[in-house]
């Protein structure tokens, strides 16, 4: 299979920009990663644009921006696994042959909704009689505490260490730590989350330039390279299902494994989809970082801090760095690329020279409307 | 580069069902084209949903509905070119090896907005002031009537060639045939056009398989074959543009010619984006059935007549058989599979052998907003 390099990434700092145009979010991401790749805008041969609710044309509307126009633009959404869904098309198009380089962008802006929990498919009867992400990650949450003696200062614990990476990270829309206690003072969003065990919304871009092997050697001397672009949908499952097991994550990440030759014992830095703090723990599980049931013994280990076995979410995660829906799989690119050439500074996970992008979305009914995409990069 | 083919396709007829929920319109067009292609669902390895306005995660409810789950499936969005974005990711994906067998569904629900002219680009300060799709192409054809001397007559024949075809096509949402003077008399809209000269507004799905070719000798005894696939964007041009000239069309079909190595002698049937009447004469001439400025003549020689040089749109195209956004340009696939197949019937294009799809999305400012995908079919 032709080999296949990630050159160049950029963002803008997650936040909250109801003033900004979604063009106006996008185009400084996507400048930012040409700069850092040192090419020009018209060696870009094609574009993939993951968002979930930017409206029409959210692509062209950006490149067009800044005179990037002509090429082939391709909008693509899965829910919160859009501009990861973006990557594994951009991946597979370069694979392919069809291009040598290819531009990835990832854009929301969810400020234009006014904030709060937003339902997903209003199509679906169980989200209109109330299972919005917060209380089907909940009913998780529950699941497993019962199962495993998960206690909620475990649970908490994920905010903690995700809220002090985020603190280390400019890019972040949340910056400041936070104790145990605080987290679980918060104001109750669905028992067992309080507010700060679930991730903030905003706005936010992120873009990746994707390119050959033999395209990345010629300019850059520290190309990263694409392992595993991995992509599962749900299976929908009658009658009982064990909640405390991420199905879609568990498959996608054997998958994505295989594909890189690689398995958990060699990942140095993962980033997960840590919409609410118990996911993170059901990701340590899925991903073999740890046994199932025993992921919040892992946390308090310290095994997944900055300078542990595997750092996961040194960014600060959706928690603390945010979750602009489909922004959210090119910034953890971007991260997972920053710490592979050891450009993290205060947050860097030392010597990391594999690392595992993840993100998932939907997932409601039956879990067959969900999704999951997995890229596994190493230096 | 490995050779691709379509195998089955599918649609439900076009036409208004506020009561079906998006997913209750896609998936008979799903099971329609599974079993066109005489495969099991199981069969299927990825698909790809094109959608403009669906929502998110519109392939994967349709697919649920089905019991298709656990493949890749992306969504993807190119205003009114999202599923023949879709066909060309499908194309892609097959051509590259990465699998087998792929489906696309096209699929929009207008109903749910009430009717009426939408707002492509509610960012986009030309739109908020006034020019919506209507006023584009109305000033297009107030300028080619000015240069070409095209009459209101000629441009009521493209109503009257399309909709005497639409009566000939089961899955068409238009099946009264009307006159010239029944268009010139129907409501104005945008001088020049009146009613009938405008596509109406509806709800559709279209499904499509597509294979290697390998994969489409053991199943079928007669594929479709995907000649060439292609999309271009817009580009920017600032000062005067030549309005008579579709210059994304222009510039895809060449590239789609070069690709096939066809040319416009080679087309017998060709299904292209009339929007608006104008729209269609436009294509003539970037297709190069005839020269700039001759469509009105082309048109009424009856060339682009069932019977004709070149038979276009004779599924009815967008004025009669219908314009549901997302869906368009799978069914304009759906009616060049059947047609090269020979199972059209009362408006079958006689002895067809290549023909083409054309669906163009977007191209407001400065036309650097737009799409344009094509697709050339041989038996």
């Amino acid at each position: 299979m032709r080999e296949v390099a990630v050159i160049g990434v950029g963002m803008i700092p997650f936040g909250k920009y109801p003033d900004r145009s979604l063009a106006d979010l996008g185009w400084p991401a996507v400048k930012a990663a040409l700069k850092d790749a040192g090419i020009e805008r018209k060696q870009v041969e094609a574009a993939y644009c993951g968002t979930a609710l930017g409206g029409m044309m959210a692509g062209q509307r950006i490149l067009g921006k800044i005179g990037m126009t002509g090429i082939p633009i391709t909008n693509v959404e899965n829910a919160c696994s859009s501009s990861s869904t973006a990557m594994r098309q951009a991946v597979m198009a370069v694979r392919s042959g069809e291009y040598e380089v290819v531009l990835v962008i990832g854009v929301e802006k969810l400020t234009k909704f006014g904030g709060g929990t937003l339902p997903l498919e209003t199509e679906d009867w169980e989200v209109t009689q109330g299972m919005v992400m917060p209380t089907l990650y909940a009913m998780r949450a529950q699941r497993y505490m019962y199962e495993f003696g998960l206690t909620p200062q475990q649970l908490a614990g994920v905010s903690v260490k995700n809220r002090a990476n985020g603190a280390l990270n400019p890019d972040a829309q949340m910056k400041k730590p936070v104790t145990v206690e605080e987290v679980l003072a918060s104001r109750p969003i669905a028992d067992p989350f309080t507010l700060l065990q679930c991730c903030p919304t905003g706005d936010g871009a992120a873009a990746v330039i994707v390119c050959s092997g033999a395209f990345a050697r010629q300019v850059k001397s520290n190309p990263i390279w694409v392992r595993a672009s991995d992509m599962v949908s749900g299976i929908y499952t009658p009658g009982y299902r064990d909640m405390t097991i991420p199905e879609i994550t568990l498959r996608g990440s054997k998958e994505a494994y295989e594909e890189a030759g690689l398995g958990p014992e060699d990942v140095d830095v993962a980033e997960v989809h840590d919409a609410f703090s118990i996911a993170e723990l059901l990701y340590y599980e899925a991903f073999g970082f740890c046994a199932h049931g025993d992921a919040g013994h892992y946390l308090d280990s310290g095994a997944t801090k900055i300078g542990g076995k595997v750092a996961v979410n040194p960014s600060g995660g959706l928690l603390a760095k945010g979750h602009p829906i489909g922004a959210t799989g090119a910034a953890q690119i971007v991260e997972i690329v920053r710490q592979l050439r050891g450009e993290c500074g205060a947050r860097q996970q030392p010597n990391a020279r594999v690392g595992i992008s993840h993100a998932t979305g939907g997932g409601i009914t039956g879990f067959d409307h969900g999704v999951c995409s997995i890229h596994i990069f190493s230096r």
